[in-house]
């Protein structure tokens, strides 16, 4: 470990992180953060320091496990800070998908005791015509399938009524009017994610979270809950919970470069917003979230947060920049009739890194055109769907690509580290890669 | 970090792990292995290196995926040979309370699905006197609250009857008639523990696992399924899910010397026996617990497993001689009429490493004489617990330890780099506390 530790801490610190050592040493060119980010050293640094040091248990009384919950408390305010929020209103998870699954649960039961707490609305919102009616939920087309998944299971097992509601084929966005029109009285939440991982769409959560607002104020408790998925948005752009107006957010650790762990923030957990634990057991995290405290992943969590926290803006800029210049060059070198990019739609905003382009022409299929990559580096869309083969994206054709475009796609997500040389050289290996398929065929 | 690396990785290396650093500078003395255990430097080490070099995300097709991928595949095959299963029964999650709120979770789930199959049955099982019947759970009184609390929920949400089987107030184990005399017709699940985390007592999971199964072979299906909390047992006494014959073995990494991690062992899963996953989400585990992976826990898991596989009994028998040394030493300190361990119990067998001790006298609470100590680092009981102030451990007096005793009770528990001089300066730390005390009153 000595070498491991010395080689990642010696030198080099690009100011905005820095490419991965072993993707240096083998010449690769990394373009897929959005599925998962390398660690930053820092980062490294703090995990590796309370694996060392802070390895007590929270719980515990003496000095070690006080050690390890002061970790744990300044963790949690960083990540608060992080995304605007109070230190009380974070519970750590394992990631994303227990916070995306936590949300569906609470939301379910919470209609359920909401309905026994507000006996006057109660016949009204839980029976319609003599039938029971069910709590309904509203999420999108294109969402992760942590989020996808879990509604999909409420609605099969007649616990929910879940209304997928399409993106719009021209912005590729959740229109917020679309959300507003399928709203029910037995609603009681709205999940939509803050970013896409594939187009890198920017939803309009904020605007959606004043209509619902302002609709909750209208109608008998239990309110309307709104919760959102930042996993793509952390780290690229600023995030504000008070500024969205989201009751729940989630946090995915890996996609800002820190360590496989999450949090789920929640405006006021059991007091303003409820939380019903899916797991019961030793009372960490206030018995909402259970279970010997990963103390340095935790740990890690928290610096990776703090990074964020003060080196935002300047990542974000070296994200667009860095993701226009790619755009540039790919429409340089393939030529502008060649090159259809399924990351830009009218109106809608998109992150900074995100760049989802179609070589188009036959035999350009995203995944033979990557396989041909002697650096690159890249996906064809989310990971956990690495295993789909050569069908088009769903999440595309939803946002109205093509089939014969959404073939071809590439998604190329760039990082802290890379650079407009990484871009050159990924650039270059595409053409080269287009050039052999195409003269093979 | 590099520092850090040096002194954990350079030299003394004692053959059974080592005591830690920073309890070295500070010249404290651990004793509470059973709330917690460092992690081996080699463990370390592991996680070091894949936070490093296996940071892809194990989804992914490209080599930094597949890496991780292959990391996570070993350590499943050394997790699995820990406990004397195949790869294939290991399903890795974020720990014990997971794991054990995914049996209970699963029980109940495949209760009403196994009703539906077996319609012959189905009336008989789910119907008596026109009532509707829940399924039934058994489990002991002495269980850690991860499956404690998650029992009880079941039971107050009316989704389950559970009985406590009170363990014996002579041997402190949940004996197996005492066990055999509640089940039911409706009986799905018996989840005991196989090793308690206070008293070190060994539950005879062998014994009652035969009788079950020849109930099983009587009764039409579903079968009752067998669970055990292996939280405590693994690293200090052998465990095989074969020779003990359970459905489903729970695995917590913080226990020996790995990290906040842990996995369920389920023989067969979804085969031969059922998994109801509590999340949906990317796919990963098989969709029995989808997120993406924590590649650096897992390879630390992975890495603890096979030192335990090579060294277990080295290491039990380093654990036995250190408690046996201790109970020795405190016996000659305090003199035999002043010690009670509430670690013997007749015709039962304990865990190698604990010592549940009280020194008897007023005023000698375990709270009280552990303040009062200067160098032990040891607690009262399960840490989850160390909110409760002055009352006795309602494991010991479960266990039939009167509450005087019980309220005096210290758990001592020892580890692979315990070393016999540690336990002279413990019992002379303790000695002087209880001087202290007795001094002042």
């Amino acid at each position: 470990m000595g070498e491991e530790a010395a080689s990642a801490c010696s030198g080099h610190h690009h100011p905005l992180g820095e490419q991965h050592n072993d993707l240096r040493e083998e010449s690769r060119i990394y373009m897929d953060y959005n599925a998962t980010t390398p660690l930053e050293s820092e980062v490294i640094l703090a995990i590796s320091e309370a694996l060392h040091e802070a390895w007590g248990n929270p719980s515990s009384s003496y000095l070690p496990g006080r050690k390890a919950k002061a970790i744990i408390n300044k963790s949690r305010e960083n990540v608060a800070r992080m995304v605007g929020g109070r230190a009380e209103d974070i519970i750590f998870m394992s990631g994303g998908t227990e916070a995306n699954n936590l949300v569906f649960h609470t939301a379910v039961k919470h209609f359920w005791e909401g309905r026994g707490a507000s006996e006057v609305n109660g016949q009204e919102r839980s029976h319609h015509n003599g039938k029971s009616v069910l709590p309904h939920i509203i999420t999108s087309n294109v969402e992760h399938d942590s989020v996808k998944l879990a509604a999909e299971s409420l609605s099969r097992e007649g616990k929910a009524d879940v209304t997928f509601v399409p993106v719009s084929k021209v912005s590729a966005r959740v229109e917020v009017e679309d959300v507003m029109a399928v709203v029910r009285p037995t609603t009681c939440l709205i999940s939509i994610m803050l970013a896409n991982n594939e187009t890198g769409v920017l939803m309009p959560i904020r605007e959606l979270c004043r209509r619902v607002k302002s609709l909750n104020k209208q109608q008998p408790a239990p309110r309307i809950l709104l919760h959102t998925d930042a996993a793509q948005a952390i780290g690229k752009v600023r995030v504000d919970v008070q500024e969205l107006g989201v009751d729940y957010l989630t946090i995915v650790g890996h996609k800002f470069y820190a360590p496989r762990i999450g949090a789920l923030y929640v405006n006021g957990p059991g007091t303003t917003t409820p939380v019903f634990p899916m797991f019961f057991g030793g009372g960490q995290e206030r018995n909402f979230r259970p279970g010997t405290e990963n103390t340095p992943m935790i740990a890690g969590l928290g610096k990776a947060a703090e990074l964020v926290n003060t080196r935002l803006p300047e990542v974000e800029t070296h994200l667009r920049d860095t993701r226009l210049y790619l755009e540039q060059r790919l429409q340089d070198v393939f030529g502008k009739e060649k090159i259809h990019f399924n990351s830009h739609f009218p109106g809608s905003e998109t992150l900074p890194n995100t760049c989802n382009v179609s070589i188009l022409g036959p035999g350009l299929q995203g995944r033979r055109v990557l396989s041909g990559c002697k650096k690159l580096l890249a996906s064809v869309g989310a990971a956990c769907h690495s295993d789909r083969g050569d069908r088009p994206s769903h999440i595309l054709l939803s946002s109205g690509i093509p089939p014969e475009v959404a073939a071809n796609a590439l998604r190329l997500s760039v990082g802290r580290g890379t650079t407009r040389r990484d871009v050159d050289l990924a650039v270059e290996d595409l053409r080269e890669a287009v050039q052999e398929l195409e003269g093979r065929s």
